[in-house]
């Protein structure tokens, strides 16, 4: 028996231990945006560094970042081999709307084919299959290739420390490749590698009117209602055709090439898939992109929140003195935040009426990337799930961002392969996260299999 | 010494018991609009009976109106005396945004010439002052007329059980005129008539754009976000002159007369004095009427609330499945929140986008009301004000609704002198809601006056 076969049959024979581990990560609520929760958040760091220890992993440490420590260990015992970094965020997003949640959040829950909890799919789910796959390789015989392991918890509130932390511990995640497990797949039947991800700038709006909440009566009708105000602000930042009106937003997007096109006209992402994925009456965006291009190529703002006045139950005729939005913009190359950022300011400058004040704070971003399909460990991870699915993966650009992954590419010099189990209807940042366990199972084979593809 | 200069002496000599009394009523937190607080609304009605008939009202009750109780008691022992109405209500609004309260909202706490507390102007206090003007005549002999009490525990969520509890108690409430001190003054030093009141009508709007929370990176640009819908709904509602777009929405509103031009010109009320009171950097509104003008004589179109999406600390990169907001219009003569309703919902027919699902509620209305003023209660009051400010009363029309006063006219035929010691500047519905002690004394002696001329 082959040491892939003896591994494989250690990871198939070892599934409910596997199950109960991830249990105990995902019973952490390491919520990594919430203060309250920042003893979790070092609770999941501390659990995946035992783990990590459990497993054979060497020199494990938890890294100070000035937020959320850095999960470091290492394995790098075969000199002359490759050597893999393994990318992983042991953090999750809120819980709310708590309600809708048919589970508790953090019980997993298995039904059927899927396990039910916040952080099974994004990312502890995935996290643990890559360190699956490695035991599986390490209790049954010798690791055959080198690997670095770097697990953060401040992936969900964009990775802001890590453009100070990696360049302070830049030789140390040196490596041949990155195997970034966040990513996911198109479906279930259709092992995806991602080559490209969007990148991200999270903003936050104030609008003051007037000094304290005002009598609706008394005042409605000669005060601009900062809640209206703002409506209206929100509201001419896309045109018609669902554009984005931020002054030269698009000056510094690359057009989609005629390959992309064709190459994403492959993709089974339809115009009647995202209407069933997503529940909505009729899509909506840039008639002239397929759906496929608007996520994946194309630039986008979103409202993420809303807020002003009275929102409980009831009616209170308040005219409001302040009204906040999050607003986010998703940016491809050649974007950049601090640009964007400008561009918002100059559209507030020029547009918000002189009955209000108003501020607009950048809270977090993270850069777009771009990898190289045409290297080892692409061809390696093409094979592994070859292996697994009997068939090639797909090739896609991904509209999520992952800070980490372009600071990588700029900082330490390291390309990441983006794969992963996580599929489109896994509720991810929503209410009811699951993970589909099937899919899960493959991907512990296939990464057994990459390991050894890369030796 | 006349019984009225007997009465006089009373109340001043009594004010500090009236302090006490005024503070226990406002210790009971009585926010209608909050179920939590329905046993707080309850005890504050319960207070309000037993202060009646300590001070010699008799047949006091609790009636049961579907909602909060109405107070009922009378004291009719003058054949052949006209009899008034004292309306008052004992609800309060909410306290939040309750880290903006200086001092706790439910301590009256006194500072130089205000009493600071929710409650204490609108209207514990206005209530009180005319409790206090009939207990200083009681106490010091006979009283001159007839009088009946309705005091309300629904004003602040739109008096919506009145339309069904005044037809059925309409003779136990006849009388030839209704005292409602809810009205208030322009300032200090101007007594006040109020003979107009806007109505109101409260909606909520629900968006719902996909079945549930999506990730903004996975589905951004496909899908129409909720809360950018309904930023493009209300930025809608208005032009850009203030002016508010729902069809129909002027039809049957009453043009402005010269007379009321000229009037309302005489008002200290300026623009300036707007800028003051609200502390926004400019007015807004249409240009082709004054700023009184705007907040008495014309209809308003108001967001009270908007809510969606993350609204906590830090970012959240979703994309809402739903958004909401609460929208409340205040009606001129003769307008009906009916109409506006279905105006409303013929506007959102014939704008809300494809993509998106909506609903309108009405939650609830009360209607405009007008008041002659060469009436003999009116003329009592304009002489009562005389004695006391030694100058006569101005008059106008005020931007706020009190239900109730629409529902004496229409269901019972009562007219009601809107006055009371609330000014401009008390932050009622606000956080640091606070009441002017000087001009609340002098109310009372005003009241007191007032009874007297009714003879």
């Amino acid at each position: 028996m082959s040491d892939t076969q003896k591994a494989i049959e250690y990871a198939h024979n070892n599934r409910e231990k596997f199950i109960k581990e991830l249990t105990e990560f995902i019973k952490i609520e390491s919520i990594s945006t919430d203060d309250a929760h920042k003893k979790k958040v070092e609770e999941a760091a501390e659990w995946a560094a035992n783990h990590l220890r459990n497993i054979g992993i060497e020199n494990v440490k938890l890294m100070p970042t000035g937020g959320h420590p850095v999960v470091y260990g290492d394995w790098l015992k075969k000199p002359g081999a490759p050597t893999v970094l393994i990318y992983g965020h042991y953090d999750v997003q809120p819980i709310d709307p708590i309600e809708l949640w048919e589970t508790q959040p953090f019980d997993a829950t298995i039904k059927g084919d899927y396990m039910f909890a916040r952080g099974s799919s994004d990312m502890k789910g995935q996290v643990m299959a890559t360190l699956n796959a490695v035991e599986s390789i390490m209790k049954t015989g010798d690791f055959p290739i080198n690997i670095k392991f770097l697990l953060e918890g401040e992936e969900e509130i964009g990775s802001f420390n890590m453009d100070s932390f990696l360049p302070a511990n830049k030789d140390l995640f040196k490596a041949d490749f990155c195997l970034n497990p966040d990513a996911g797949a198109i479906s279930a039947d259709e092992p995806t590698i991602t080559f490209g991800l969007r990148g991200l700038a999270y903003f936050e709006i104030q609008i003051q009117g007037p000094s304290r909440d005002l009598h609706s009566g008394l005042f409605g009708g000669t005060v601009h209602n900062p809640a209206q105000a703002l409506t209206e602000l929100i509201a001419g930042m896309h045109d018609a055709n669902g554009t984005i009106t931020l002054p030269g937003y698009y000056d510094s997007v690359r057009p989609v090439t005629d390959q992309e096109r064709e190459d994403t006209a492959k993709l089974p992402t339809t115009p009647e898939s995202y209407l069933e994925q997503t529940g909505v009456p009729a899509l909506w965006g840039e008639k002239e992109f397929t759906p496929a291009l608007r996520t994946g190529a194309r630039p986008t703002l979103e409202v993420n929140g809303l807020l002003s006045g009275w929102t409980g139950p009831g009616s209170k005729t308040v005219l409001p003195a302040k009204a906040m939005a999050k607003i986010s913009c998703r940016l491809v190359p050649d974007q950049t935040a601090t640009e964007v950022h400008k561009q918002l300011v100059r559209y507030m400058q020029e547009h918000a009426p002189k009955t209000i004040t108003w501020e607009v704070k950048l809270l977090n971003e993270s850069p777009w990337a771009i990898t190289d399909t045409n290297t080892a460990g692409i061809h390696a991870l093409a094979a592994a799930f070859e292996t697994v699915w009997g068939r090639k993966p797909l090739y896609r650009r991904e509209g999520g961002s992952i800070g980490v992954v372009a600071m990588l590419q700029t900082i330490v010099g390291i390309e990441s392969g983006l794969v992963g189990g996580s599929l489109p209807d896994d509720n991810i940042h929503s209410p009811n996260e699951r993970m589909h366990m099937p899919t899960w199972y493959k991907n512990i084979d296939a990464f057994v299999h990459f390991f050894f593809n890369m030796k």
